[in-house]
């Protein structure tokens, strides 16, 4: 039994196979953009298995039969991943296969929270990263310009979707980069560029 | 009458006062994400001034008494402004008196399409402009990182809000930016970030 107990604890973490989303919840547009709001106070209450799903779904799911997304991308060039870092691990967002695939185990949203540490109650955050080797051939800046620019737009997906759906969070440019990189094996062109801590409202 | 005719072709542009903005319209806030794509092709047909009002309002409106916006920016810093481009001129979004301020008269579509000519048909254009001198201090690297952040967030408002309430658009980082930013008067840490060309489907 202490073996089996043993083996289990060391064993990584199981990927999360995440329900289908709810495409007709939430309040109207106009009026989850009139809810919006930047809050940093969290319940430490966790979300269902469905509001999981629903969350990455909004942030940068699929939603056409060709694979695109909700949320565009420069010349389409698709260089967003979305990683959700919870109190069991950090997983990377899979939307193709509608699942959270396990990258670390432990509670890393310290790294996240940084210096504000009220935002570390929050049950998940998530981190938006652009690989900006898909702007390849563009000039640096440029690159870190549109990967920001395709970062927020994922971040709004986030922001709309808890503002209509009755949840609160808040986008946030800081956050412990190099730990994170380290953490999630990010390339050295994989740029964590924003971040929401997502919960209810404490 | 003739002179009363020339004098009044020479006045610049009235500034447009904008309607209250309809803060229950449109689908449910997933299926507006539902419904979100990319369009290149508009009717000409133009937007009524409620829809216009509702458009800036969810771009980046106020929604809240201390001033706060639909769109956060990073440390609230405000960076963001919004011109609106239409056949008639060139306007500023002034959110506060939720009006538009003529900028320039004349129809400068052309210079958002750049080589994309069937955007041109849109009626208005959504240009999102951040001032990064509001994060001086940072390296310039960061700065436009963050200002594109923002004016992605601003560009997601603008597509969800066009999926949800029946227009389509498409967020494009090309455009003329050396002749937007004489024709709209900007400073030279102004950056033209993103472009939103919104209209209805051809």
């Amino acid at each position: 039994m202490l073996l089996v107990t043993a083996f289990a604890g060391a064993q990584s973490l199981a990927p999360i196979k995440l329900n289908e989303p709810d495409k007709n919840r939430g309040t109207s547009v106009m009026k989850a953009l009139n809810e919006r709001q930047s809050t940093r106070e969290f319940s430490t209450e966790k979300l269902s298995l469905q509001d999981l799903s629903d969350l990455l779904w909004a942030a940068n799911g699929i939603n056409r039969p060709d694979g695109r997304r909700t949320a565009a991308t420069a010349r389409n060039n698709q260089d967003i991943d979305v990683y959700a870092i919870m109190e069991e691990g950090a997983y990377f967002y899979d939307a193709k296969n509608n699942e959270l695939k396990p990258v670390a185990e432990g509670d890393y949203r310290a790294l996240i929270a940084d210096r504000q540490v009220s935002v570390k109650d929050a049950p998940v955050s998530l981190l938006v990263v652009s690989d900006i080797s898909r702007f390849a051939g563009l000039d640096i800046e440029t690159q870190k310009q549109w990967g920001a620019l395709d970062a927020g737009i994922v971040s709004q997906n986030i922001m709309i979707f808890a503002a209509g759906c009755g949840f609160v969070t808040v986008p946030r440019v800081y956050m412990n980069k190099d730990e994170l990189k380290k953490v999630l094996k990010l390339s050295e062109t994989q740029i964590p560029m924003i971040n929401n801590p997502v919960g209810y409202k404490r």
